[in-house]
Order: structure tokens, then sequence, then C-alpha cells
């Protein structure tokens, strides 16, 4: 009965990729929906995709000397307020806790939207000295900001995050925390997610509320949208000064310490999705992926077949690879198609051909490439395809970005460009807002980012024709 | 001028244990209070210390095949109300979300107390068939509990943990599970906590509201006091009729699976602190220290002293221990007491006079023990030490259990023995709930457990008189 167990279709990415995107989420297993509108669950398989990232990161951060902590989850309305640009930025989407048991609250207490608040809370009562600086803090968490549209990792009422907040004494230190951070984020998708990104900082107009700048790692997706990576930001003393945190500082005189804060989210989930995955499902890049090899028995009834295979198992689980094997009774069909639908980096055969030859077979998730090698050599060899898989995908989705950056010098033709080609559409920008209105009114585009990396395209800006020394990334956003 | 900061103290815990653990707490810099009534703030080295618990367990839990997911936060009232005896053991004390962005929610959402529900929820929707059983779920997060009074660590509105939901196809698995997860328990109490445990079942009154049955491993603190550690619960089908997961039997009929929970929480540290701590400050198990080992140069501007304990410090890491080394001008006698006060378990001493000879100094945190050492033998000798201290803190917290419970025979005889000595009374008892209130009533203590090892003291319930098969143990807990 089981073998005939059927291959569940998911959408052509081609035909609907909005819900190519959903067909893997829920067929892969990541996420299932709540029967709280707007909240998901994160399954198993979705979780340890996250556990992955989490510990790869955790790592970084802990290499650059911080340190994880837990912030209380609910926020007094008078503390978010202190700061009126954070509040006003996020008050539409708090959720309000207004009861404690069967008693009303004297104050309503917000579920973090954010943390910043509770950290210049707690640093205005632990901070005194220029000798404890810096304060190099992160924490994860999940936070709750109630959207009114939702999608799975994209946009959640609640998503599981980790938020850096660090407190330095000069601005000096303060901003190169908030380049570093970038750079750690940029290095995390190239080199773990194999997710080519653009650096850069965001306008006025799409900074984090209240600060003083936000840099952003943006990345492109298979259809050619933007996606946010995450961002890193820098605050000067504004919170400081709002939340009353001082320092005496080497002249012995009472000081504003200088401030940062850099996010990332389990929408890295979704970017992984939808800059590797394709229409025989998710494909995972090895760095994260829960399992990065499954065994498969060729006629496992076959004598010596299924022993063959848990020694290869073994074999690699020893040399450090996350393995398994699946001797279930389902078709090898199914098989290939199920851990093909759940990203699975590499497929390693073995039958009764491949024993009498003392070998096995390796298939490549992401771009179906066979090799057969002798099983003395198959530690090496596994090492090597995942490396290439890994490579494999970093240069797929590179070439994808690098083909859909295209310059424009008028509103109309970026509109033209965007809707013929999509991607990133570059252009002059004089820095006024009303030509980022113009741009997104018109051309139904937003700013991704001033690249860090600039490049003189013009003297004037393409949708005011005002001199303009600035290039800037646009495109239409998840 | 830094040479002269001095040594905070703490209060005696002979004179007043409640202050005195109060003062670990905030000058060990484990928590520090919010802005919010009765949430705490997990600092850097309390959370460095549940970060070392989370990765011993997580790593438990997954070798018996648990797999970790994220579940909402938030759940809708009318499903936290489906089982009837979970929400009216829980309902005093949920704190409840009513507003979402500016507007009001049709239905209030409770911020988790426990997840029960949410799993079940889940499972209703997910499960199928009896292939997919067992299903081995585990959750790291955070809960609240509206407590009318609170103590970091040990009652607070906001905890940390982590609540492990499995679901199985008969009820001897769902069994079988359940004790698996309280030996669990007691093996990381008594081999990483080094705090020996009585594995037991609750009462009816004590046990979690909606179990079938609740089994505790139960501490014995240094004032004597009880602490409930960490809990196992087994629901038989009781929660998947009221939530309707079910699933196709091996006979191909509809049935409904047997279900259980199990978690534990930050009050770990709290058992920490009041099994090994003293009067200079916390004394950490080496297994779960954030620094195992702290390197202290001596006479630090002589020659060669500061390279000697880098290296030394250096050495140490490569062998894999958590160490660090404090070169700061503050002076010997504060250092001394700053890294005692935070329960350090070795202490490394170097200086002018070690070098000559070709030796450095280890100093034992629980109990002072001076050795030294050949600089040859460091590693050695160093790993030697750490794992008694974990012994040593292990053996006195054992005997400090052993020597304080007593067998009684009537409640006025329980009372006058936990007056004069505290500890666990363990007495005959008939399983009436009318009896465990009337110890509690005139004798204050509440039963802890009825205990895994039964002993026979007599034929009689020590309240009533009554013929009685069970020992229980009674006491005053946290």
């Amino acid at each position: 009965m089981a073998k005939e167990k059927k291959v569940e279709q998911i959408t052509d990415m081609e035909v609907d990729f909005a819900q190519w995107y959903t067909d893997i989420c829920r067929k892969a297993e990541l996420v299932e929906y709540a029967s709280v509108k707007g909240f998901t669950i994160l399954r198993p398989y979705g979780y340890a995709i996250w556990e992955n990232m989490q510990q790869i990161m955790d790592a970084e951060f802990k290499k650059t000397g911080h340190e994880n902590v837990a912030m209380p989850v609910l926020i007094p309305e008078s503390l978010l307020k202190k700061e009126g640009e954070l509040v006003n930025g996020f008050a539409p989407e708090v959720a309000w806790v207004t009861m404690g048991g069967s008693e009303e609250l004297e104050e309503r207490l917000a579920f973090r939207p954010t943390s910043e608040t509770m950290f210049c809370d707690h640093w205005s009562r632990v901070l005194h000295s220029y000798r404890e600086l810096p304060m190099l803090y992160n924490q994860w968490c999940s936070v709750i900001r109630w959207e009114k549209t939702t999608r799975p990792f994209l946009r959640s009422r609640e998503f599981w995050w980790q938020e850096g907040h660090t407190l330095h004494e000069t601005a000096e230190e303060a901003k190169a925390e908030t380049e570093q951070q970038l750079n750690c984020y940029a290095d995390f998708f190239e080199k773990v997610l194999a997710i080519p990104v653009v650096r850069g900082r965001k306008t006025d107009k799409e900074k984090f509320a209240g600060a003083e700048a936000t840099y952003t790692v943006e990345c492109m997706m298979k259809d050619r949208k933007a996606l946010q990576g995450a961002t890193s930001h820098y605050f000067g003393d504004k919170f400081s000064r709002a939340y009353d945190v001082t320092f005496t500082g080497r002249d012995n005189k009472l000081q504003y310490p200088f401030q940062t804060s850099w996010g990332s989210t389990t929408r890295m989930i979704g970017a992984v999705i939808m800059a590797h995955g394709d229409n025989n499902g998710l494909v995972l890049p090895p760095a994260i992926a829960p399992v990065q090899v499954i065994v498969l028995p060729v006629a496992q009834h076959k004598e010596g077949v299924l022993e063959a295979a848990g020694a290869l198992r073994d074999r690699l689980k020893a040399a450090g690879i996350r393995v398994k094997m699946d001797d279930s009774d389902n078709s090898m069909g199914w098989k290939c198609a199920q851990y093909e639908m759940k990203g699975v980096p590499l497929r390693v055969e073995i039958g009764p051909r491949d024993l009498e030859a003392g070998q096995c077979v390796l298939v490549r998730r992401n771009d179906g490439e066979k090799t057969v090698v002798a099983l003395d050599a198959l530690e090496e060899a596994v090492k090597e395809q995942l490396a290439s898989v890994q490579q494999g995908l970093y240069e797929k989705a590179k070439k994808n970005l690098e083909e859909h950056i295209y310059p424009a010098f008028s509103i109309e033709e970026a509109k033209q460009l965007q809707e013929e080609r999509g991607g990133f559409i570059k252009t002059m920008w004089c820095g006024d807002v009303s030509c980022e209105m113009a741009m997104k009114e018109k051309a139904g585009m937003s700013s991704r980012c001033i690249p860090l990396a600039q490049e003189h395209l013009s003297d004037v800006c393409a949708c005011c024709g005002k001199p303009a020394e600035k290039m800037i990334f646009w495109g239409i956003a998840y």
C-alpha cells in the first residue's frame, strides 16, 4: 500500500510564484498555519533549519565579544512612549496585554515589537563607568507586529529573530559596530545561505524608526523581486538621552553613550526558498541543511544492500556529516521526490550492481549531476560534492542578481525596465523624499538602498532632473 | 583608584537565607529587576549559565529522537477552554492580549502559560496515520504566569523553559516516555547540576492541571527547604479527545493517541544557587559554569608573569576548557573575591616565584583546597580538579539531602521534626486529600512526592491512622 503513496505536486514557479512559494512552505513541512490568524508554527524541519542558522550566527556574534541576554517580553506603555519616533513607527502594529489573571492592568503592556526601549531602561540602571563599555548584547526571541496581511516567513504576526543591542563610549565605535554587524550579515548570506547581497544604506524614508542610519543587505529572489535580508542601525545618543542612560567618562564627567541595534529573522528561510528553490521543491545550501545527505538503498531486499547502505551512513556520520538513511518500504520514486521536495543537497544511492563494482552514486539536488564514486573514496567525494552544491547555488544566485540590475535615467524608463525585466533598477537620486514617493507612485518601486559600492551613472536625479550625487537601487520588495 | 575598588558584601546565609539568595542573584550579576513589576532580566552571566544548561539538555533530548519546534505564543481563549481542568488550573494566572494595533480583538488571546492546547490543535490538523507516531516535540521559549509574589528564578511572571510534548500510539509508550524524561531530568540534576534528587509521583492535589499523573524530581536546598526541580506528565488520551486529535491505527480504525509533556525552567539556576552557594557567593558546578577557570597573574608587573599567565590561558583554551584571564589593574584581593562571588570553579595563580619553580597554584572554589602543579602537567591537573569540584559539590549536596530525611508517625511529630531540623519528613499516607490538607494546615508542609523508591515505615497513615500503603515525603517548598 505504502509503495503507491503519491508524490504531491507543487505549483509551477513560472505559473504562480506566490503559490509555488506557499506550496513549498507546506509540502516541505517547514511551517503550518496556527489557529490564531496571522500566526504560524515552525515545524521540526523548518525549525531545524532555523537552529542551524542560529548556531552559525551565534558563534559569529560571540567571536566579536557579544553576549546573549533575555529581556522581558512585555514593555510598559509609558516606557515605550519615551522615544517618540520609535513608538510612532511601531504603535499601529503593537499587541497589547491589558489583563493579568482576572484583573485589569493599571497600565497596558506592549508585547515587544523590538526591544531598544527595554535595553535602554536596563542600561539606565546598570551602567556607571566608561570601564563597563562597550556593552555588546544579543537576544534570540520572538516578537509580535500586528500585520494586516501575512505570509509564511516573510510577514507574520509573530516571528523569531535575534536582536543585537550595543552601547559604546564614542560615536566612532558605535558606527564601527554598525558596519561590522552589517558585514557579519553579508558574510552569513553569501557564505552560509549562498545568497549574494547588495550592501547599502536605507533612505530616511525607509530607515528604522528612531535610527540615525539604517544599513541593509538586499537580496534578489528568483522572481527578481527584492528581499531585505537583515539590517544594522546606528542610533547616535538619541535613545540614551531619551532614556537617561549615562556613564562617567574618562574625564570624570557624565556622558551619553552611543548605541546600535541589528536584527535578522526567520524570513531568511523565506529568502533561501525563493533564492534557490525550483519546481521540485526546496533546495537547501548544505551549510544549513538539517539533512545534508540522504542514503537510499536501491533494491534493498537484495542481499547485502541494506547492510552496505547502513555502513555508508555510519561512515558519513563519523565524518561529521548530517546524514540519514531511508530504508522504508516507500518506492524509490517517492523517496527521490520526497527528498528533493525537502531540499536535501545530496543523495547517495547504492544497489546490488554498485555493490559488485565497489561503488555508489552521488546525485546533487541543485543540478541533478550524478557522480559514480569508489566506496573507498566516499567521505572525500561527499564533502567535495557538498562544497560544490554550496558553491553552485551561490554562483547561480549571483548570476541572477548581476544579470538583473539595470541602469535607468527617468522614472518612465525605470518603470519599463521593471515591468519587462524585473530586478533592481539603479538610478542617480537627488536625496529628496518626494522623488522617492514619485518612483513609488509612478513605477511601483520602493528604494531598496543606496549601495555602499557607488557608481556614477549621470549627474542628475532620474526623478526630478536636479543635480544628484548618489546612486540608488529601486525594486519591488517582499 | 581602581585598585581600591571594594568587594561588595552579601548577607550571611545563616542570618537571612532569603536575603543571601537575592544578594547572590544581584551581586553575581545573574539577574536584574525590570521596570515591569514581577519581571526579570537575565543578564549575560545568568544567561550564559542557562545556555550551558540548554545545550546539554537539548543534546540529550535529541539523542532520544525529540525535535524542536516553535508554536505561537498567543492562544485563543476558546482553544484554551476546550480542556476544562487545564484552563481552570491556569486561568487565574493568564495574561491576556485584548488589542492588536488600535483595534479591539474579537476574541482575547492568552499569552501561553503552557502549550498543551497549541500542540493538540496543531496535531489535530497534521496527524493522520500511526506511521507518523510517535511525535516527539520540544520547544524552548518563555511563558507567562501572573504570580502575585515573585522572586528571581524561583517565581517570576515570565520565565524561560523547555516544554516537551509528545504523542504516542499506545498508553504504554506514552508512559515509558514520561518515565524516560523523568530519568533524563534526574540525570541532568545529579550529573550536571550536582544536585541529588528524589524521584517520585505527585499527589492528585499537586499534579499538573489536566494530567493523569505527574512525576517530579525533588531537591533539597541548603536551608533544607524543598524545590521541585522538573516535572514529567502523562495525560492518557484526555487532551486528544478534547481537541479531537485522531489517527488511523494499524487496524484501519480511527483512534486517539496518548500524550505526555515535561518541562524544566530557569528556576534550575535558583536551585544551583541554593544547593551549592556559600557566604562568599555563587558556587557553580563546572559542567555549567560559563567560566570554568580564571587565570590570575600574581604581581603581574614583574617580568614574564603576564606572558606566562597568558600562555596558561591559551593552553587551557586549547584543551577545551572555558577559561579567562584577568590582567586588569584591580587588586588581587578584589579579583579573588569577585570570581568567588561569580562561582568560578577553579582559580589558577601564577607569580614570579611560581615561574622560577616551573609551577602554578590551583585553588578550588568549593572548598578552598590549593594544589601546586608543575606547569607541564597543567591540563591534566586542571581537568582533575574540575572533576573533583563537580564530584565534591554532588557529595556535599547528597550528604545534606540524606541527613535531612526524617521518618514521622504523626502530624505532631512531623511538625516538630520540620521545625527543629527541616528537610523532608517521610510518613505513611492513606492517599486521602484530607490528610494532605491536615498536614498543610497543622504542620505547614505540602506533599513533595510519593517516592518511586518506597519504604514500609508502618501500616497506618501518619495523619488519620487508617491503613496506608504509600510512603510520602513532606516539606516546605519554594
